[in-house]
């Protein structure tokens, strides 16, 4: 599926590249590699899901549209990814989620639906606005074609890893419900084998580290972190079997060292990422060396952040001229 | 000499992606994209003319080391690719130079040597450091082999644009003393003919526009801009020829044009661009109104901005969340 949704995407997606600074190895202590996904039209990797989700529809009912709920990235990868094919979706968006998140997925041609998340029921928001409509839903990450559209990412890795002669690495996802994550895992698990999947998610979100090391799904206390792109209650039912088989153990990092590792990114690799898309960088610069490996490759996951958060990375991490 | 740098650069430089965004293209009136050199390593081009000018010198000569002339991107290119060829370096820099980017070309392995550039002789002090050594002098734009360097950007645009299925289109460049509009200028008359090359600098330094329309090399007279990395008083004798056979009309962009773009950049492509290699950007958004083409592609020539400097571009023309 992963080889059919990269067929399907073609050229339509940037093929981001794989950056790498002296710099930031030697912070590590090793190799250190980033995936710039952040690159990808909408500014993270949800578009490759978002298209192949898009593509796999049957002609007879792409014409009806697809809906998705989403307060960030997955509403701009498949409003971008509707648009281009010429057909219809409506998003389900909460009322207080960033206005510039809100604008952007208009801009991408959606028909965005607010809901208050405090007093609606988003299931009955959603199932009126697809009244007689029969759109396609196309969920986060627990949806086979969105993990096999994310795990094109994987394709890539492995071919730019040989290219550059990488016999072993880790390979460390920011995860939040695990789509990526399994994606990425199902292509090196053909494709590298030799590599060691592990998560990164933020303190207080760790539920996926920690169903790894309880062999079943943990949910989160609930919480607040700046990293929004990967706060989700626990993994999918979908995802989470996949990573139970194909990670090793998860890395948890904090706030503080995401705003480290996004000014880090703007300083040495000259690329922007959110919180949430820092978390895999912060674990291969402050996490990595307890690992059997000496190259890490870490997949930015995404850029989509406001101004004000990132100078507040610069202001406190940036180097002073 | 193109191709042949191209094959000893191999996959030693990035492959640059060719980025884009339906925002920009909005903004333009067209379609809008960007060849993010600013993700090469060392942060901007530069590092392609050192490698081809470093792999050039016999092997008999290699092992004296190379010696430069820079205030900045050149430097950090030619010490990157002396160290990767195991060679030694020293860089000629003004002592009031960003104290950044002396601090970056001595950790890429480079000797610097400091000169005060209101009371020394540059050249004395470049013959005394060489004294006995017989370095090889790698000149930042007026040098055979470094030109056919950056010549390997033209070469990867022609074969990304064919891929894009783009037929003609403006080609933009930051441009300063012309090494890299050469070079790509050069690539292109073969690959891609129809294209159209358009240099573009900033208001006071706009030497390069001057010289194309008087046919003869103009100089710029006394001046300041932010735009440091493109401040050159005049095209080179070697690249102005080049210029003059193969470009159209120059582009002149405003320092808050430049600034402008960097902030668009930053929330639209997720790159970070310096001042100087904002220049093509801007005009391909602000100044491309008048073109026969319906295509802008703009070389993003570099990122090695102070991150004081980026904020005053977000804090001016960032979005407001």
């Amino acid at each position: 599926m992963i080889q059919a949704a990269a067929k399907r995407i073609g050229s339509k997606a940037i093929r981001t590249p794989l950056l790498s600074s002296p710099f930031l190895d030697e912070i590590a202590e090793r190799k250190v590699y980033v995936k710039a996904e952040c690159l990808q039209h909408t500014g993270s990797f949800k578009f490759r899901g978002g298209w192949s989700a898009v593509s796999a529809i049957p002609e007879a009912d792409r014409k009806c549209g697809v809906i998705a709920f989403s307060s960030g990235n997955h509403a701009q990868g498949v409003s971008f990814a509707a648009k281009e094919h010429g057909i219809p979706a409506v998003i389900i968006m909460p009322s207080d989620a960033p206005k510039i998140k809100i604008e952007n997925t208009k801009a991408f041609g959606a028909e965005v639906v607010l809901f208050d998340r405090f007093n609606d029921d988003r299931l009955e928001i959603a199932n009126k606005a697809n009244a007689g409509r029969n759109m396609t839903l196309i969920q986060p990450f627990d949806n086979n074609e969105v993990i096999a559209g994310q795990g094109t990412v994987g394709l890539e890795i492995a071919e730019q890893a040989n290219d550059a002669n990488i016999d072993a690495a880790d390979v460390l996802v920011c995860c939040g419900g695990g789509g990526l994550t399994s994606g990425i895992a199902l292509a090196l698990e053909r494709d590298a084998p030799s590599y060691t999947m592990r998560t990164c998610e933020p303190a207080g979100f760790d539920d996926v580290a920690r169903s790894l090391v309880a062999g079943e799904i943990k949910q989160n206390a609930p919480a607040t972190s700046i990293c929004d792109a990967i706060l989700t209650p626990q993994p999918g039912d979908i995802t989470f079997p996949i990573m139970k088989r194909l990670c090793g153990t998860g890395h948890v990092v904090t706030e503080d060292e995401c705003l480290h590792a996004m000014a880090l990114a703007f300083e040495r690799l000259k690329i922007v990422i959110e919180p949430g898309g820092a978390a895999a960088l912060a674990a291969a610069l402050f996490h990595s060396k307890d690992s059997d490996n000496d190259t890490m490759i870490a997949v930015a996951t995404g850029g989509n952040v406001d101004a004000a958060i990132f100078q507040m990375a610069l202001d406190k991490y940036g180097s002073k001229a």
